[in-house]
């Protein structure tokens, strides 16, 4: 197993994350995001989408998408489980990890993307080009605020975003926020004080270098 | 298990193409999202985000988002599999389907909350008002004629989006292009004719009536 990789970017942070709770060891190749290395002809072989992460298995295929790989690597390494024990557990993180991925990571890509001055026509990952869109900017980032009070509200009573045990969706959560500081996004730390007890304490995780 | 569901939209009719292809019987509540019924504090117990579907499970958990919703259905029927039999299976599946959302459903619901004259301040779905954004209206029908491009060329060679098998991929494609239609954007006939013959088949599985 390999994962195609850019060490800075928020996305194949997420795996990486995710293979290190698992204490895997797994060969990474550096794609150069910045250079436009994901959309040569020879990454297009790897993965038509032009994006990272990607995993190659053992056969040769290869899985675009952060929750495909993540599923994959749950599947074949169930233990410590982070998609959840059972049928129950598995849907319950699947809502939050949604939660989290649209009201939060994407809310924090479309501000970046929409904002950034290297991402003039690619307002979104992907083969095609797209116009950026100031007001969208404007409009994620009223949503990442709205998120940060959800975390917060959350958290107050819950040790992680899914009760008792660190799941993907911890993941999701924090590697938007250091995301959206991208862009100079932050919780506050009067008001967001429960969110800033469980920022520290993913914080402290290894995986959390990873 | 109870479905709290609204015949006319696209979201809960994922889950419901979902659970007729397991030939499953399940209750269904309809809310009615027009009046804004999603949006009372009675609603908000069952799901703080007023959306549906929400699934509700014999001991009272309810469980928000198509993909959770899904994926608890899946684990506790996993017959005929609609999420893969395998790590491998599972993976590609979610691969696949993950861009069936992203490049479709989430591009026709920003066409649709973005234009729709009933939508103002109502441009995502959720507690949250956010204000719509005609340019991104238009950028979203952009994203709809290319993943139009990008249908027509895996149905090429691929009798379902992912192989042989029928999958969730399947189901949420489908519901794109009927949803899509709502903002009187469609598939070419001329243009897309693989597309065309798939959605013709998908059309008559009795699921597609769910």
């Amino acid at each position: 197993m390999k994962l195609y990789d850019c060490t800075p970017a928020p996305s194949p942070k997420r795996v990486r994350m995710f293979i290190h709770e698992k204490s895997l060891e797994v060969e990474k190749i550096q794609i150069d995001l910045m250079s436009g290395q994901q959309r040569t002809d020879d990454f297009k072989k790897i993965n038509p989408w032009s994006t990272v992460p990607v995993l190659e298995l053992e056969d040769g295929t290869t899985i675009s998408e952060i929750s495909a790989c993540c599923r994959y690597i749950e599947e074949m390494h169930p233990n410590p489980p982070l998609l959840g024990k059972n049928p129950k557990e598995k849907a319950v993180i699947e809502m939050w990890n949604q939660h989290m991925e649209m009201d939060g990571f994407m809310a924090a890509v479309d501000v970046f993307r929409n904002s950034a001055k290297g991402f003039a026509s690619r307002a979104k990952a992907g083969p095609n080009n797209y116009e950026q869109i100031p007001a969208l900017a404007d409009r994620a980032s009223q949503q990442l605020t709205d998120f940060f009070d959800l975390l917060n509200q959350r958290l107050g009573d819950n040790k992680f975003i899914v009760g008792d045990d660190f799941s993907v969706a911890d993941i999701t959560a924090f590697v938007t926020i250091e995301f959206a500081k991208w862009s100079k996004i932050t919780p506050s730390n009067e008001v967001h004080n429960n969110l800033k007890r469980w920022f520290d304490e993913i914080n402290e995780r290894p995986s959390s270098k990873a």
